[in-house]
């Protein structure tokens, strides 16, 4: 089978070695033979291994009736929206990692995937190597799914992680993971939560059969995150981590929102640490099932590609049914609207006044707590509630933070 | 499509109730519907509601032109062997979670299943509603995987962490787990090992194409464990988990097995707990890839069947390529020539003799250590290498337990 590599970046070229180092194996286990013979990218590679085959014109591979297979590593949404979508008319199968391009254009693409019975696919769109999507749709596929939660970011999990276990600040942390590769010049989508949404979005379509597009959804990053909520965390038995998660509310309402969120020690979520991304998954007949792995990197992603390719060439007659309707109207719910607990830290806190108005709250301590410092978790309770209540003491409020029950 | 199931216990009866109950979603997200037409038991079930499809003649499902799959979910490799074949030389596609008629049947029922062009699909067979077969033989079919490894037991899992966590004793942890229901009246099959190793000896077939018949492989259980080599790991930064393993040491040696070892508290399966199960992948792209979920229960290994049902369903022209050759002549490695880290527990023990011996060791403490008792972690060697450089020393040993790398 003929494949065509549109964006020969990171993921493109891992996708190549992958195919080039293994083709023995997946000739022997999966029986079927993958062979690159287009490369689509604007720029100079001379002297580059695939000089021979790269091209800048995407006419000569959407041309090539040869090429059954395009897999797509450009990464956002122009021109490879465009180009995908001619792929998918001119009949060729398309594999893509590009969380952008799903997260807001999924739903046309799959229907022009349908319309011309062909496969689009997306596994390392979400998680990089980590199988995650297609445990969702295939395995899972006799449960009703409630809740999607995952930590999906692996620059904002490997600063976390520092700040947790190395006790470094945001900062120093930060500027770490930007020495080591790990984060961009400019992080914000990453530590503000924005990679992490675009990847609940292909999710939360996924488990609920509606598209959700990241317009809507609530994110919120980790930089107001500091070392004296970790240490209150701590004595809560728990850890920060950036929670990307999706939850059923009803059949016309779904939860889908980004927030750093205090997860319990004894859950399998805490332990995934650094780069390293994990998804879990609440099935009705399954319970809690989870996924790891590394979430991000060339030949992990590269893998998921060229998972689904493989699965593109074994089935080539025949379409997966795979897919979710149009956005519905209405369809998000507001977070302030739901219920959780509230991680507060304050200071100048009446404690009569705060057990006044929220009942009972757990006091959580640190070392070296401040003499004025307070934190506590509240009951739970809707968000709006907790927060009008919040407004109402007389206090100086430095951190608010989401529990979590997984 | 018209489904039968053979084997109306506890996973036979999840297996009707999950069709049962979700068959419009399943519907909405898959295409297929799906309806249970004929169930096979011989017990009598006077007043359940499928009595009237319940037979006890084997006859009646085979000889059933409407029905297209059967679901085998009785246990046991007689009958359930003849009745497997019997259904896909009539051209019926199986769905089982038999692990003992996969473990030492399962080269002759895939190539039956390729001869008649079905499927024969167990995904339930190891590791309960988690995704763990699709994954590795789809999502990393580009991968070279090296190695498997997993907690694939609940109930040893499930003593194991009683004596980590509340320090019950292995007897007492064990009378638990028989009053829960989490362990049979005779449990050797769960705390030697076997029903462990009979799970990795599936997954050693599908990593490395090469059956691996459960006679070949060794297996030792948990039930020598004490308090005090729990106490011990915990300083060594560890927890003692009973790890099923496999690992491919050349093209022509793989090294199969399933014993106690001390796991490192940063791995992701030192947070394995209760009657949870987790399987850990590593390949050559992606890296460790770990699935964790229920191994076990009703619904949640029903959630299994039916996500392989849905895909015969799906694909019910196209057979899936899935298999491995039959096993290949001395491919199972002796343990006793692989390396590994061996934990030592011993009394009137000469640390000097003990040093020249082996070089350095790493000594562990415990609380409450006896004046005479000491502890150690060995260099990484050949274990046999390992094991007659013990037998030279002059001590009592009292515990042996191998290292993990994950």
């Amino acid at each position: 089978m003929n494949i065509a590599i549109l964006g020969f970046g990171v993921v493109g070229s891992g996708v190549a070695e992958v195919i080039k180092n293994n083709s023995d194996s997946i000739l022997k286990n999966s029986n079927v033979s993958l062979k690159v013979t287009r490369i689509l990218d604007i720029r100079d590679f001379s002297g580059n291994e695939y000089e021979n085959i790269i091209t800048n014109n995407f006419d000569d591979i959407l041309g090539d009736d040869t090429i059954d297979i395009v897999v797509e590593t450009m990464g956002g949404v122009k021109p490879a929206f465009d180009f995908v979508l001619a792929c998918l008319n001119k009949g060729k199968h398309v594999v893509s990692s590009n969380k952008e391009l799903v997260a807001t254009k999924g739903y046309e693409l799959l229907e022009a995937a349908k319309k011309n019975n062909v496969n689009f696919l997306f596994e390392a769109s979400v998680g990089g190597g980590i199988p995650i999507i297609r445990p969702m749709s295939r395995c899972l596929a006799g449960n009703k799914i409630s809740e999607v939660a995952g930590i999906l970011n692996g620059t904002s999990n490997f600063i976390l992680t520092k700040m947790i276990m190395d006790g470094m600040s945001f900062a120093d942390a930060l500027k770490l993971a930007q020495d080591k590769g790990y984060a961009e010049k400019d992080p914000t989508a990453d530590v503000e939560g924005l990679d992490a949404m675009r990847k609940i979005c292909i999710l939360a379509s996924l488990a609920f059969g509606y598209h959700v597009y990241p317009d809507g959804v609530y994110s919120e990053g980790i930089s107001k995150i500091t070392l004296e909520d970790v240490a209150f965390a701590a004595s809560y038995d728990s850890v920060i981590k950036l929670i990307a998660m999706t939850k059923k509310l009803s059949d016309d309402k779904a939860l889908v929102m980004v927030s750093p969120r205090l997860v319990k020690n004894d859950s399998m979520l805490s332990g995934v640490n650094g780069v390293f991304n994990a998804c879990l998954v609440r099935g009705d007949a399954t319970g809690d099932v989870l996924m790891y792995g590394k979430g991000a990197g060339s030949l992990a992603t590269a893998s998921a590609v060229v998972g689904d390719v493989i699965d593109c060439a074994s089935y080539s007659e025949e379409r997966k049914f795979f897919g979710w309707d149009d956005k519905k109207e209405n369809y998000l719910a507001d977070y302030l609207d739901c219920e959780t607990a509230l991680y507060v830290r304050a200071t100048g806190a009446d404690k009569a006044a705060i057990e006044k108005a929220f009942g009972s709250v757990q006091y959580l301590t640190r070392e070296n707590q401040g003499a004025d410092e307070i934190a506590f978790v509240t009951p739970v309770k809707k968000e709006k509630e907790l927060r009008d209540t919040l407004a109402c003491l007389n206090m100086n409020v430095l951190s608010i933070i989401r529990t979590a029950d997984y």
